[in-house]
């Protein structure tokens, strides 16, 4: 940054431009979830508010398909979502089996030791699914396994991991589970209470076309079980469950200050929920799956081929392979100047190799997977 | 909560109550603030989208009374961008001052103690200011003192710290001081150069007046520094500056991904921040002097008076003592049903002792003052 701005920058509004977003995510939020997010601040412990709160609850439950009585979201980003469940199930020396196949398994590595546990990787190629049998080894390999971590859909990679097979061989094997559903959640089947899963945390900005910055997060009874039987206490003081829980899931005394929560921003969530419930979940499965047909049909009419074999591909994330010879960044960047459209780039081992296409939310429609085809075609000749 | 409702909660969009915010923050939004937030979301990696951080980095500075290079605001409430501070600064076994005298010193005290620091408490009365004498005795009671924590703005009591003398005095003893200017920034001189303090952190839904979830921080040099050479790697993985600066502040290579930037709350931070220059920082000072003299006078007619002294008294954080006999709930509930006015309660060891009434960026203007003064005569007479 040049030393001159420093002190004296513009004081003026920022206008941001106009894009269609089809990379990772952000998706394009609808009108009427940036109309709910501009709607007048109220107080966080407000009468009205702390009823939109409970609704807000519901609606999350729903869209998970479970039951479980600690399901809210978490005031900051995927990541802290993430967060949210290693310091509160993780205690130094626990061990933890990660499963890494793309960049948030590596994160999930990354938290389990910031929390002092002892790691067990079960690596799979970028852009494989995680491997069952590799995981059942894994499990058996340590006398006392704490935790099992994977990544549901691997947003580095297009992969979708089996998380019913991955939560029931947890249990089979005295684990927890923790499961990463940021890029999953109303795009394909994610069932909670079927798969047994004990804590799995999502993003506000992926298939649920919210605006980036919150992180819903369930976690089981027996996952919150672990956490008040812990021998030591929650390494964060903002995502300890034992204090978030007398604000968000108050049981016997009255509600108490914790933290301001986000107010707006969970406006736009809750209307982004009302959004998914109003089109079914089962509907949005199904048209996420529709249009991602549609979109490997178009790219493979261009010659271009998917980085994930079939059966696990994600519908919402497409890892396209980059052609030989062709300069993919100058696509992107013609893409994006030319009609305003925004693909997402590879990451860590796929860097260069792939583009990440998103289909979600509001972004897996009929017009998005045309415009995208048609302008991939101009694009990649030049 | 009932049962019936769980999985079957109303679909319904959120409508929230018209209020005046004269709580202990949120305060009330600008429409301005609220339209910006509403700005179609962008990537958090759109070269426009980079540009606008640019800017608020800026007015951050210029809000702040800095020119720390590392000045950002952190993705979550203000409560994460202490953890921030603490976690990067604290390292297990390192002696930590935590100053006491209201209910977030007693939070930063948590936060060390999280950190595997040694606390050494100085304990003031809640609604007193942190006496400097106290703290200076603190500092030559052990060898080596890492970090100073105190809160410049109480907003549990509203009382002002002496950031200027505190700070010098963590200086003077090789300490590094952690200051909370939640409530503080931009409503009072916050001179973070001046002071020379090392890692401030706020909030931006009190005087700045932005939707509630964002928290600006700043770390002077040598505060990255001993971030730089911490023996322990930092417990948060969201929080870790050496990770988080790539995507905020890149030094020589591309910005990277680092967490999805809460893209729509950071317009509205920038327009508030924008609004604030348009005002003037002085500017802003001067009316939250003004309207809150004006208060005191008004509730003094009333018979009211204050809980802190004087020369201690946060213009926009007013606790003001409920008189005997009165109910202070009863009179906060009818002003919220009658007028549609928050004001905050007592918290712990005020709480049932007085009221907190925020005078707070545009919650702060002559309006606001008379409609409170009026509304209170009314609703203490039953």
């Amino acid at each position: 940054m040049s030393e001159p701005r420093r002190n004296a920058g513009p004081a003026v509004s920022f206008q941001p431009p106009d894009r269609i977003l089809m990379g990772p995510g952000p998706s394009q939020v609808h009108a009427r979830v940036l109309a709910a997010t501009a709607r007048p601040t109220v107080g966080h412990l407000d009468p009205a508010f702390v009823g939109m709160m409970e609704d807000l609850k519901v609606l999350l439950r729903r869209a998970f398909r479970t039951e479980n009585d600690v399901t809210f979201p978490v005031s900051g980003p995927g990541s802290l979502g993430m967060e949210a469940c290693f310091v509160n199930l993780v205690e130094p020396g626990d061990t933890v089996v990660v499963c890494r196949n793309g960049a948030f398994g590596g994160r999930m590595k990354e938290n389990a030791e910031r929390c002092g546990a002892k790691v067990i990787l079960v690596d799979d190629a970028w852009g494989d699914p995680v491997d069952p049998a590799k995981v059942e080894k894994a499990l058996k390999s340590a006398p006392k396994i704490k935790v099992l971590a994977f990544v549901h859909a691997e947003t580095s990679t297009g992969a979708l991991a089996d998380a019913a097979t991955l939560c029931r061989l947890a249990r089979e094997h005295g684990a927890l589970s923790i499961v990463d559903a940021v890029t999953s959640l109303g795009g394909v089947p994610v069932e909670v209470d079927t798969w047994g899963a004990d804590a799995v945390y999502s993003g506000s900005q992926k298939c649920l076309s919210c605006q980036p910055g919150l992180s819903p997060v369930t976690f089981s009874a027996r996952a919150v079980e672990a956490v008040k039987k812990r021998k030591t206490p929650v390494r964060s003081w903002l995502l300890d469950l034992n204090l978030v829980l007398a604000y968000w899931s108050p049981t016997g005394g009255a509600r108490t200050y914790h933290h301001t929560a986000p107010v707006n921003a969970l406006y736009g969530l809750h209307e982004a929920l009302v959004m998914l419930m109003e089109e079914g979940l089962e509907a949005s499965w199904a048209r996420h799956r529709l249009h991602h047909e549609k979109l490997v049909a178009g790219l493979g009419r261009l010659g271009l081929s998917m980085q994930v074999a079939a059966p696990y591909r994600l519908p919402q994330l497409n890892a396209v392979r980059v052609p030989e010879g062709v300069d993919e960044a100058a696509v992107r960047r013609r893409l994006l100047e030319r009609y305003g459209i925004e693909i997402g780039a590879g990451l860590g081992a796929l860097a260069g190799k792939i583009w990440r296409i998103g289909l979600m939310g509001q972004s897996c429609t009929a017009r998005h997977v045309l415009l995208c085809v048609d302008a991939l075609a101009d694009t990649m000749r030049g």
